[in-house]
Formats: structure tokens, C-alpha cells, sequence
């Protein structure tokens, strides 16, 4: 075990601190908590192309329990592997390589309770809810920026900034760089070597470009946001959406070993699978087969589409992120799937001439509440126009617009609610419910002065009348219990909320 | 020819007066105008049961052209014939019957140019549109009084007064009275005679019921309004739903006799024919049939549905009455059908304890302008709580909403357009356009602040800024040409609106 150039590790460092443990030749256990990133940093061979020519791997080892996991070179003659346990106790590990510097290393971790802010990574519960490892819920309130790792460092530093004041606890972004509409940049760092004349070297990573990425992972996870990371996408013009199969595997394997131990992380194998000419369906099914191999967490997994919907019910997909506001769709999902609902893009608010990036923010903050009333979660983007073209939807930046004020009082409602929320069928105004405890209608542009509600005879409700775009919660006077008409103000885009007195 | 008794003309002539011929037994022919209605009156045998055992009609001729037209029995030994000439010039008639005291009567009428508020008959022209006779162009804005002629007579008089202030051309109305929610009245008069123990007796009419009726038709007349009657609906306790085939039959043929003479009057054969339980399909399609072969008219002909579409490519539909709000649909819908689509019911402003009667005004000003910037009319309709259950949806009396000016306003700016407006396809808002000449795009709930156009590079354009809500219209500075920007104010429910310069 080498120590590796401490040059390059104060930047990783800085970014996995205090999670991540530092192997720096001491000779005791390390210690990480549970969920934690813990590294392992060797010294190894320089020569050839090390990115391929040289397999190295670790067995971690808790009681009779044996997870192999996959390392990866990080260029300078540096090897790392990270690995994130699961249970608390005493873990060791060995390392198996091609080559025989980096084989038969040992060490032992020590995995201790997690800090108070670390619930564990986010899996699928209950079949169409999501929660921390730990059994804390978690409710998706996601936004969108795909290309914000590209940008000038100080931009980085200015998303992470108002992250910290926003709503948002789960973050759309793509691995690599974007080229679109108001996306004419050329990033500083590319993923793959890249010669003047645009060849690019798919054999070889540049470490730098990752070493940002895992920086914005770990400040995300320090804000408690998910980063939904985008593998591929069709808005490219260097060739990352075309790859040689080869190429692609090899890709999804280095992000994988590189990323895949960050508890925050999940995979969304595309933005919009559909557009991405050249590939075929089955180019997606492998991708998720690779993901499935090689990642030894499972982080979650979905595929986002333009107009044609990938099959679902593929058992690798964990859960459903769709574009689109086919919220009375979501029942049907529900049923048919059996995972959760995202609909990761329902149209931005903002204003660019664009029809999916020009709704205005009373109607994004209907279409959140449409959503969870229909059983789905709901994700957020900004595209207001800019004099320096820096859009919140791919940029990153400043947030502008009126919307994230009145998702922030949402997800505060959603958090308050009780687990296990399920669409009512027929009901008449859109309504998710826990039979007997909770209901949450939506009533969208409907105005009734009167309306008529059918609760459990056999228990009392209050009630009360929310103003979204105001943001009020008033409560009815009494209780109600059965069927029963509740006197409304007679004012569009209301929810009412009863819940067991 | 025999004067019909006094008394009972009274009420007739006023409501007919001065469109009406009154055959008093004056010697010369009668003067009619063009599209106005001439009524021969006659004496004759009050014996049995005159309305299915006489017989009675005429035949009109106009130079080598002959009509026969059905006569009707009025009660009290009076018997009808009603005629609408459609050319200027000298006609004659004569009367067939199978009792002699009213067969072989003889007459001519001279029909005169038309007044100037008479514009004849609506009938659909172009496939998409509607126009009068004349040649005038008619866009239906429509609203909805399902019961308002069996109302209270101060009710009705009422529901005519606030017309006369109000933006519409069209009445959906039911002849037969509606049993439903605020509506559980039962009616003054009846159709049919009934006893009271609740028999029909479907083989006789109450002449005083259609006499009421036909007064409120000729009162529309007279407001430029035109009469959509429907013939048959779901909402029934008295039977009239489920009469027995021959009886249905000779309802329609009595109906088409008295009241298919008034040119503002539609066949609107169901109100929600799916939701009447115990008809086949082939029964309205025989309803349809029954029109069309007695009907020398031909008047306007539509089928309304709840749920399931009737096939409007049945060559007896004249245009699409649709519940619903897939006004996207209406492009299709007018490329197959080739028809006017008119969605008769988007659900009503109001705040009734009903999904479909609770929408807020700005809702139904969208819908108002969503159905027609994708080619489609819309109808209105109104159901606010009122403490004696007068909903203008189905009692009419007074209007209470926000949207009925909105519509005013809208009328006003389609009334403007050229016609033969079509849909644009592919638009990249809704849009419909005269190509070259005009264009209407609604920005629906799209606020950008620059919005991309497409117009002709030939010719230049003057752009208006609409706010339907609001009820202003801005004109741009400059002219538009080609592909440009034009700057918008970055608020939602806009339109604009391109007239060639």
C-alpha cells in the first residue's frame, strides 16, 4: 500500500472529507461509518494503457459474507478502490489484480454507526415508495440541471450554494457534457482524451474530469441530494452517444467502480432513450445488465424517454422516470409495474421560446400537485432566459423563478403525511390516501363552493383547506366523518387534506 | 280555410309575429318573407283521436319545384300547416288530408326579400363551418339551458331578457322536461297527456306544451339565437326516455311538423345517447333516419355522448356535438368527418358540488380558447349555487359568471377573421390560420418572453398581443416577415394573433 500523490488527493480529499477514510500507511483498522465511502489507494503500474491492461479488484469480507468489488486507475500510477459497507462491525478486505503489486493486499475496516445527517442510501420500499437505508422516508422533489459539472468552477460553486437554499432533494445530471439550445460551450474537461482533431480515445479516462464529478456527488450528498446520474444522452456533439459497444461497457464499468460507492448515488441509464439515434433497444436492456453486474449496491435504476416509453416491467428498472403530464396515467403504473412514479420532466417553468421550457410557475407548481395527488412524485426545472445563457435547467446557477417557494411547502405537506399513500380509485377530485387515516385531494381547476366527501363513518377528520400557490393551510372548524359536504371557498386550484382527529 | 279560434292564436301570433302569415281568410295571397314562416290554419273533425287518425299536409310548389310538408293537429279541431319558403316569388299550395273537409284547399303566397335581421337558415358550408342561408357567416358560441322552457313563465321571460344582453347564438335546450339534480320540478305542462297515476298516453299531444315552446323558439329567433332542441335524454322520470317505437316516431314527426318551419331551429336528437339505458343503437340511427325523411329542411342534425362517441361518419350527421376537452383531437376529428366539431359541453363555470359544474371562469375562457385555436367551437354553460336552484345550466334566469364577457370578447375577434380558418398541423402552439393572410396562436399556459413564428417570407404581418382574461389586444410595433422573435410579456394564457399588413 502506497501512498498515493498527495497533490491530487487534497482535491478528492476535500471532497469525500469526513466520509471517505484515508489509507495513509497507518497501521491500524480504518474506521468509516455505515454508508460511508471508504478508499483504498495503492501504487501501481504505470505502463502500457493500465486502464485496460490492468484488473484490480477487492474482496470485502464481513463474518461469512463476501463482496467483491471492483477498482479502478485514477492515472499517475494510482489505484483506488471504494467501497461502501452496510452493516456496522469489523470488515477486511483483500486485493486480487493482474498485476502483482496491487494483488494480496490486506487491510481491515472497522464500520461504525453512522453520523446523524447519513441514512443510508435511497432503495425502493413498499413497491411505489422510496426510503433511506436506515427506514427514514424519502420522497423525491427533484430538479434538473444536465450539464451544471460542466461549467466554470465558480458556476459549480454558485448551484451547490443555492442547492443549499432550495427545496430539491434529488438532482438530474448528466456524466457528460451536453451540446444543445442555450449548451454551445465547450467544457474544460472532457471524459476521454481527445485530439485536436476530435478523435477521442475511448480506451483511456481522464481521471481530472471524474475527480470534478465525484466532488459535486459528495457535495450533493452533504446537502442530503440524490444525484440521478444521466449515462447517456442524445444532446452530444464529440461522440459519447455513439460509442463502440466496447467502449460503452467500459465506461459503465469505470463509473461504476469510481461512483457507485457513493450512498447518494443512482443511475438513470438515459435522458431520452428515444432520441438517441444509432442505438438499439437492446443496447439499453445491456446497459442495465452491466449496471446490474458490476454495481454491488443496486443503486437505483430508470430510463427516461421523449415519446416512446422503455419497457417497464424489465425487472432492471426499479423505478419509472417519465416526461410527460400524464398524471392520470399513474394509477395505471402503479398497477402495472409495481415501482415507483417520477415524472422526472413535466415541462419547465420559465420562459425561453420553447414550449417544454415556457410554463409558467402557477401551472409547474399544479402540475407537483397534480402528480402527488395522482400517486407520483414530481420533478422540478428552471429555464428562464439569461443574458449570459446560464439556464437553471442545464447550468445550473441561480434559481429565478416562483415555483421552488411552493414545492418547498409541498414536500414539507408530503414529509408531514404518513407512509404508504396510494392513489383512490374513482375518486372525484384527484386523491392520494391512507384508507382510514389520510386523504389529500387535489381539486385543480375546479372552484366548487360545495363538495361532497365520503370518509370512514367510524372515525372523526379534520380538515383542512390549502392554498398552493398561496401557500396556506387553514383548518375547517369541527370534525367530519362519513359523507358529508365541505364548505369551500369557491377558488380554483385548492387542496383539501383530512386527517384522522 | 277556417279561422282558427281567436283565443288561442293570440298567443301564437305574438310569438311568431311578424314573421308569421295569419291566414284570417283575407282573399289575396299571403305575403311571407324569404325564410319566415307561413302558417295555414284550417278547421277540421275533432273526432277520435285527430292526431293519428288524420292525415293532413300540403304540397308547396314553386314553379316545377314541389315540397310536401306535414300538417299538424293543434287540438280543439284546428289543424296546421307550417312553411319556410327558401326562394323569393309566387307559391301556391295545396292541401292533401284523408278527410275531405281538409283536403284539395288551395292557396299562393308571395314571398318577399328577407328583413334585414333575417338571415336564413344555418347549414354547414365548407365542411368545417357553418353559415346562414345568405351567406353570412354564423360561428356558433353557444350556451346550455337544458330546462329553461319548462320553467315558471317569469323564469323564461327572464332567461330571454339576459340573453338579449348575453354573447350567444345558440341554445342547447331538450323539448321533453329533465329530471336531475336542481332540476326536480315537475313541469307546469307536459307533452303527452298523463294521468295521475303517471299513464302516458303517447298517441295524443298538449298542444299548449309545444305552443309554449315554440314561443321561446321564435323568441330566440328574434335574438338571433339559434334553438339546438334535443330530442331525447337520459334525464327522465316520466317516461319519456323509453317510449315505445311508434310512439318515439310519432313524437319526432309531430316535433318536425310544428317546430322544423322556425330556420333557428337544430336537431339535437340526444343529450348523452349513451346514458340512455334501454335504446340501441339502431334506435338512433332510425331517429336520425326519421329526420332526415321528414324533415323538408333539412336542418342541422347532431348526436351528443357522455362516454362513447356516436359514429359521427354516419352520412346523417351533420357536424360533431362532443362533451369533453380533447380539443387537440379536433384536427383529426375534422380530417376524417369532415365536419364542424363543436364541443357543445367542456364542463360549465360554476361551483356546484360537481366535477363537471365547478370549473372556474378562467378555466372555461381557456377551454373557450384552446377548442378554438385547434379549429373546434365551444359551448358554454353556467352552475353556481343559488339558493332556489336556478342554475343557468339548466333553468336559466340570470347570469352570474366571469366567463360570458371573455366569450363576448372572443366572438368579437373570430367574428373578425376571414374564414376558412383551419388548424395548423404541427403548429408549434395551437394555432389556426387562413394561410397568407391570418394567423391566431393561444399560448395556453406557455409564457415565453421571445416566441419563435414561422410566417410567410412574401408578405408582412401585423402582430397583436391578445389577453383573453384581461380582454385587451396590443398591437406589436413594426411588421413580422418570414422566421422572427417576436417578444411577448412572459405571461401565461396569452394569444397572438398575425394579420396580413
Amino acid at each position: 500500500m502506497v501512498p498515493c500523490n498527495p497533490t491530487r488527493r487534497t482535491l478528492l480529499a476535500s471532497a469525500l472529507a469526513p466520509l471517505a477514510a484515508r489509507l495513509d500507511g497507518q497501521s491500524g483498522p480504518s474506521r468509516i461509518e455505515r454508508w460511508g465511502l471508504f478508499e483504498l489507494t495503492l501504487r501501481g503500474p504505470r505502463d502500457g494503457n493500465p486502464f485496460v491492461d490492468v484488473h484490480f479488484s477487492a474482496e470485502f469480507r464481513y463474518q461469512h459474507r463476501s463482496i467483491p468489488i471492483d477498482g479502478f486507475y485514477d492515472g499517475d500510477g494510482v489505484y483506488r478502490i471504494r467501497f461502501s459497507p452496510d452493516i456496522e462491525g469489523e470488515w477486511s478486505y483483500i486485493t486480487r489484480s493482474s498485476r502483482p503489486e496491487l494483488d494480496g493486499k490486506q487491510g481491515t475496516l472497522s464500520c461504525t454507526a453512522p453520523s446523524a445527517s447519513n441514512h443510508g442510501p435511497v432503495s425502493v420500499r413498499n413497491s411505489w415508495e422510496f426510503a433511506y437505508a436506515d427506514g427514514a422516508p424519502y420522497l423525491p422533489f427533484g430538479t434538473t440541471c444536465y450539464a451544471w459539472t460542466h461549467q466554470p468552477d465558480a458556476l459549480q460553486q454558485q448551484t451547490i450554494e443555492t442547492l443549499r437554499q432550495a427545496p430539491f432533494n434529488k438532482m438530474r445530471m448528466c456524466i457528460f457534457p451536453k451540446w444543445y439550445e442555450y449548451n454551445r460551450d465547450e467544457p474544460r474537461l472532457f471524459p476521454f482524451p481527445r485530439t485536436a482533431a476530435g478523435i477521442n480515445d475511448y480506451t483511456r479516462f481522464i481521471p481530472e474530469f471524474f475527480r470534478n464529478l465525484e466532488t459535486r456527488i459528495a457535495q450533493l450528498r452533504s446537502l442530503a441530494i440524490e444525484a440521478d446520474l444521466i449515462l447517456f444522452h442524445p444532446y452530444d456533439h464529440w461522440g459519447y452517444a455513439l460509442m463502440p459497444p466496447d467502449a460503452d461497457e467500459r465506461y459503465l464499468r469505470y463509473v461504476v467502480a469510481r461512483l457507485g460507492a457513493f450512498r447518494n448515488v443512482w443511475w438513470s441509464v438515459a435522458n431520452e432513450w428515444d432520441l438517441v439515434k444509432g442505438k438499439q433497444p437492446s443496447d439499453w436492456d445491456r446497459y442495465f445488465r452491466i449496471l446490474q453486474e458490476s454495481d454491488p449496491y443496486s443503486r437505483l435504476r430508470s430510463i427516461h424517454h421523449s415519446v416512446v416509453m422503455y419497457d417497464h416491467a424489465k425487472p432492471w428498472v426499479t423505478h419509472l422516470s417519465v416526461q410527460g403530464d400524464e398524471f392520470s396515467k399513474t394509477a395505471e403504473w402503479r398497477a402495472v409495474f409495481r415501482k415507483p412514479v417520477i415524472f422526472d420532466e413535466c415541462k419547465y417553468e420559465g420562459n425561453i421560446p420553447k414550449r417544454w421550457g415556457d410554463i409558467s410557475p402557477q401551472e409547474l407548481t399544479r402540475r407537483f400537485w397534480l402528480g402527488t395527488a395522482s400517486g407520483a412524485f414530481v420533478g422540478h426545472g428552471e429555464t428562464y432566459l439569461n443574458p449570459h445563457d446560464i439556464l437553471w435547467w442545464s447550468k445550473g446557477g441561480l434559481l429565478h423563478g416562483q415555483s421552488p417557494r411552493r414545492i418547498a411547502f409541498l414536500r414539507a405537506i408530503m414529509e408531514a403525511a404518513p407512509r404508504g399513500l396510494a392513489p383512490v380509485a374513482g375518486a372525484y377530485y384527484s386523491c392520494i390516501a391512507k384508507a382510514g387515516e389520510y386523504y389529500l385531494y387535489y381539486l385543480d381547476y375546479h372552484q366548487p363552493a360545495l363538495a361532497d366527501f365520503n370518509l370512514p363513518a367510524d372515525a372523526h377528520f379534520e380538515a383542512d383547506i390549502i392554498d398552493p400557490w398561496e401557500m396556506t393551510a387553514v383548518t375547517a372548524p369541527g370534525t367530519y366523518s362519513g359523507r358529508f359536504q365541505l364548505k369551500l371557498p369557491g377558488k380554483p386550484m385548492l387542496a383539501v387534506r383530512f386527517r384522522k382527529a
